[in-house]
């Protein structure tokens, strides 16, 4: 369904050496020399040969970042703080600009993009993208929350959208979700992909209490029960326990990785669509870097099975994607020192290994 | 020496609240709350009345990063990776623009400012300030690593300098370090001052074998040993073990604290001079954010002995100011949201608590 190539790492250690060179100790810049190297060995691969690289100046542009809002009908449960009338009144608060992902991409520079990927009330809003699956799942621990080609049609509406930012030039994309519900969803679709039991996957998302964390358990105990025959389907997990908002992310990380784009993963949820889209092609993998660690009990292990190592820990429990936005000018950070940083011969400092 | 008022939590209140309205669940936005309600209440001093400070929108104004560079006599005893002459070579690389801390400077917005503060070979650049208090210290196991006089004359300096920054716009200053051998004095002040043994205090610097830690931390022993009648007095204390650069850090921070900036503290180095910055004044803890949490074993200790929680953890370990200077969007960002989230009722989104 997609044709992602695996990275080229044929230039991996002249990459490594460039910065290895930089006016400082080995090592010394830490976390954003990993992603200096991933950023350059995604953008650079059309070039072809080392001296191409050694010359090349990597550097992001048009970075955009798309939330993507859904409904979940498993919100009606229990499990939330908020009713899901809150999902269509944050897409208008997104539309309208004053939201926190808002803030965060008009002061950090990236394109925001809002699309409803199927809500309760659907949005006239001429800035919203209509990419409605539906107006709300289904109870996941009580049926399939959508059908499989609900779930192809996603897929489908996404890499659209992503192709339309790809044209216009963006090499980096981020995702970000609203959906009252949608921690329950993730945590499902954690718990179905690796295995593990409910209680190691469900968290206390926007903030619920300890009797609300109880319900969410027990009500993604059923859904495992229920669809635990479909497990070894990616495709049909999703459709078993996603949400239009998950559904849609997963086929856009999938749609960017195919392109070439950096993908940048943030959070609980959209980090359980990257995990069911490293299920679905494990070469898109390659193309992720990881913006945030959440509070959610449930992230650590998903970023441990994707081998991922966040760029920022700061407590944030929102989504949106705001984590992601926030890691962007870490992102450029590690390029800018890739590019424009003296070597010791440039600066005559003595290198000492 | 330093007048510096303690924050004044009057309207603290007002701050919170102001954040708890914003559309997103209660402390959703983690440590970049705490950060908004610290810098709004650090610039928000001159109001004197709740509507005042309801109406107004701190911003970060010319923030400006100070490097200070100084030699240290304690590197000739074989507790470096570097020779003393690799300190000169990096004012000059400072000063050429193609240092880490240039590069991060000139992609996020900082005014970058070279000092010597004391280095084997003066600078004749004419964009490194001249600050210096001497060559080189004299090595603080032996003896005094410099006098009392010079102590206060690299206060004296340091005030200059900020007060100069200040006069021109500066709400918002951080500080960096370059200077081989000084994560030893950093670590001796560190021991002294926090009482812990030497051993929990020296860590690998920017990247020593563990034969070389065993090193560091005899010398640190020894000056500890040599120097502890001192102990009580911080000022005896940074004449016995400082560095000129650390000294004019600690000097920097008490002038800024005390002309009501925010302060970005960065790193192993800097974290020691806040540390002896707030046994001078206490009162300049308030006006202290941190940037970033480093390897150094001994870093950990001083930030939990001055409550902070930096808001990155990159594995950084080269000074310069490199973690202050990337800290800075994540800073703005809070101001951001602050400033342009929408509330609750702007939005016309239902609140939930």
């Amino acid at each position: 369904m997609f044709n992602i190539m695996p990275i080229d790492q044929q230039f991996s250690a002249v990459i490594q050496q460039k910065i290895d060179l930089k006016t400082k100790p080995l090592g010394a810049l830490g976390q954003l020399e990993s992603c200096a190297k991933q950023l350059t060995l995604i953008f650079s691969k059309q070039l072809d040969s080392e001296q191409a690289l050694v010359a090349f100046k990597p550097v992001i542009s048009n970075p955009s970042l798309v939330v993507f809002a859904g409904d979940h009908g498993v919100a009606s449960q229990g499990v939330s703080i908020a009713p899901s009338s809150v999902t269509s009144q944050m897409v208008a608060n997104f539309a309208a600009g004053g939201a926190a992902i808002n803030v965060f991409c008009r002061q950090l520079g990236w394109q925001l993009e809002v699309v409803d990927a199927g809500t309760l009330n659907t949005s006239h809003d001429k800035r919203v993208h209509n990419q409605r699956l539906g107006e709300i799942t289904a109870p996941l621990n009580t049926e399939m929350a959508m059908s499989l080609s609900q779930v192809e049609k996603g897929f489908a509406l996404a890499k659209q959208r992503v192709h339309s930012l790809y044209e216009q030039g963006c090499n980096t994309i981020a995702f970000g979700e609203m959906g009252i519900g949608n921690t329950t969803s993730a945590a499902a679709l954690m718990a179905a992909i690796l295995s593990l039991p409910a209680s190691q996957c469900v968290g206390k998302g926007t903030g619920v209490s300890d009797e609300v964390i109880a319900k969410k358990i027990k009500v993604v105990e059923q859904a495992l029960q229920l669809h635990q025959a479909h497990f070894d389907d990616p495709l049909m997990t999703l459709a078993a326990l996603g949400g239009f908002e998950i559904v849609q992310i997963t086929g856009a990380i999938l749609a960017a990785a195919e392109l070439g784009m950096a993908v940048i993963v943030d959070g609980f949820i959209c980090t359980a669509a990257a995990l069911v889209a490293t299920r679905i092609n494990a070469n898109a993998r390659d193309y992720m870097l990881f913006a945030h660690a959440s509070d959610e009990q449930g992230h650590k292990a998903m970023l441990n099975a994707l081998h991922a190592t966040p760029l920022l820990q700061l407590d944030l429990r929102l989504g949106e994607g705001t984590g992601a936005a926030l890691a962007l000018p870490l992102l450029q950070a590690s390029l800018a020192f890739y590019n424009d940083m003296a070597s010791f011969a440039d600066a005559n400092v003595e290198q000492v290994v």
